[in-house]
């Protein structure tokens, strides 16, 4: 038996023991987490250092770099969302359907925990506490495969962790973590369906795609994503402006950050300056069609003539590409054909409009007036998330708790038999 | 592009037409069919009877011949289906969660369609009709390909759906049956993950392992039921008896017909017997451990000796294994050993027991006191079913209209953007 399997057997185990525990056992379990964070930050931080080091060797970007950092506040915000975590109500044995039969069988359906969760991510370390966390809580156990370059971050994160499950007395072996990064071992891990309930892969579409291809088990996708915001002829142009420098500019690596403004044709002469402004000012490069690179370039903005390629494309950095449409249906449309199912915006004053573009739209999130930002498993209530799925099986964007759960029925019967 | 293709897109193109439909649209679509399958009984009957006859010239089973059958009954008992699926509630677009964040955001889950439904299933032409009804109620669009035994049935029926969908005004392609045969293309129906958004497969388990090895879109499988029903030393006998005579022989080639029967120990002696003797006397073959046989052997029944391979055996006909358990701990090892996770029952009259069973058994249905008969969609109140989940993912147990459906976020702000 290799390592991985061992991995595997154990996960299934601990699966066995945490599934039949109560919510004050797994809420102390993160209590304790929380406060190990906070009291071993150094330490954590030393770690993170050594992975930044190597990262850097390894010639990595400024945006990569950033989603590997841990410093004071980030382990402080992690251990608050744990406790935010703590507070959400337990979803496992909730019994969410309850009826009686004309036979006088009482039917309920009871949520249950999945059982192994499998993630292999980017070197964020992050996500490791994030789905460790949100999986004690759902009663599941986790195999954790992340980025080789956050190593030093991910192993005292699931020391950590285990050491919290210990004190609380839960099985230690409920968070894994895979720490031979043998890139062979990943296809061997989507091989082991015997064990994983669930896989969730994020990272870039290569990673994203292999996995899909490969693995044997069910998979949740997601984190690919190619927003649009279409600023309508009755936007308010004042939140046009505020909402696309915000889903463009806050934080350009995300996946819910702005890739397109669809604008329409009716206003672009007065809104298309004053929308560029601000992002010109903030160094975004403009790739634009035709018509709206005309109106920019006369008023002395150093924008770029967009490619075909660049229409759905996920850019995760300061680039933004505008096109300017004939009517709402050729918005929607171009939505339907370079979309990726993730975040869309309207931005309109009309209702009328806004209630046909929630129901057109077959998006996991879709916005009036807001900053597609927002797309997220804290913004949306849900403490954390594991990823946000763009597929519609199971779940479909941020998944929280609620998501790791499947349910079983139960019948209660008097002798009843079929007839 | 092939022919396939052409269906594939079809599909598409009628999902999004039938997606934003109204319920009373749907709702009438479903009761033109309910008539017209009442009206065209003699025609679909004839139909079936050429069926039939290739069928038997196939040399198939008595139980494979029983399953293929349409008469005036059935056709009766699948259009009064119909009527019960127009009285369900319309999944599509309830707003099942809804909450204001801190921010001012309102967010609500609304639930949709979710597109294409594929299935490859056996020659039972009910199932035709299940699948295209739930199908319609819910919004989404199918496509059928079933056994090729049924195909004279499967024309005339999906013939009358699309009748109905174009007298109710909506597409006529929302439901469409794959004509050709051939088994290759089966394998091409397994590509098309660019039209359809979820297969279903229905039938042995050659077919089943197949589509999930080689289906590039989500798949939900089912229909293997080893089922265990376990009599505890407080079962009530008397209530033992019937329902394992109910869940053996009522229908013996459903897939929550039970399997194996394992017995406490301490109540071998006075209750084997009694459970034996209907049995034995309805021509069920019993497969017994060694002290079941022993028993029943010196009672003058004839059993045979079970082999290990019985364990885990879907027997799909007149054969039931019988093995005594020395506690209620080794009845749960034996079920998760040996079990798909289908549907289990306990016989007991101890709460505790039975509450135990519930929880630690981990199948789709599980049963205090019933017959495992009742795991069926049109029993558990959802109408009919699209098939019986034993995946954990999505959807568990029979299948209706809910489990047909995936949700979107809908986020209403007033200029919202991130900090």
């Amino acid at each position: 038996m290799n390592y991985l399997e061992e991995i595997g057997i154990a996960a299934v185990e601990a699966s066995t023991i945490l599934s039949q525990t109560q919510t004050v056992q797994r809420n102390k379990a993160l209590k304790i987490l929380s406060e190990l964070l906070i009291e071993n930050s150094s330490q954590i931080i030393n770690n993170n250092k050594k992975d930044i080091v190597i990262a850097k060797k390894n010639g990595r970007s400024t945006a990569y770099l950033e989603r590997l950092l841990l410093d004071a506040n980030r382990i402080e915000k992690i251990a608050n969302n744990i406790n935010s975590i703590i507070t959400l109500p337990d979803p496992i044995n909730e019994i969410f359907d309850q009826f009686t039969a004309e036979n006088g069988l009482t039917i309920e359906k009871i949520r249950i925990p999945l059982g192994v969760i499998g993630s292999i991510y980017e070197s964020r370390p992050e996500v490791t506490i994030d789905i460790a966390s949100l999986s004690i809580k759902s009663g599941n156990t986790c195999i954790l495969r992340g980025g080789s370059d956050s190593i030093n971050s991910n192993n005292i994160l699931t020391t950590l962790c285990q050491k919290a499950l210990k004190i609380s007395g839960l099985p230690q072996k409920s968070v894994q973590l895979i720490t031979n990064l043998d890139r062979a071992e990943v296809s061997q891990i989507l091989e082991m369906d015997k064990y994983i309930n669930l896989i969730i892969p994020r990272g870039n579409e290569n990673l994203i795609s292999f996995v899909k291809e490969k693995a044997k088990m069910p998979v949740i996708t997601g984190g690919i994503g190619v927003c649009h915001i279409f600023v309508d002829e009755e936007a308010n142009i004042e939140k046009a402006m505020n909402i696309i420098e915000n889903a463009k500019i806050q934080k350009p690596s995300a996946c819910n950050a702005v890739d397109t403004i669809l604008l329409h044709k009716n206003i672009i002469d007065k809104s298309l300056p004053k929308i560029a402004a601000p992002l010109i000012e903030k160094k975004v490069q403009l790739r634009c069609d035709q018509i709206s690179k005309k109106i920019l370039s006369k008023a002395n903005y150093p924008v770029v003539l967009a490619k075909e390629s660049d229409w759905g494309k996920e850019f995760l950095s300061l680039v933004l590409a505008i096109k300017v449409v004939n009517s709402f249906d050729d918005a929607i449309k171009h939505i339907e054909k370079f979309g990726s199912g993730h975040s869309e915006a309207i931005i309109t004053e009309n209702q009328n409009t806004s209630d046909k573009f929630l129901k057109e739209v077959d998006s996991a999130a879709v916005y009036v007036n807001a900053s597609t930002r927002f797309t997220d498993g804290f913004e949306f209530g849900l403490g954390a998330e594991v990823g946000i799925s763009t597929d519609k099986l199971h779940a479909r964007g941020p998944m929280g708790l609620k998501e790791l759960t499947s349910y079983k029925w139960l019948i209660h019967g008097k002798g009843q038999i079929r007839h």
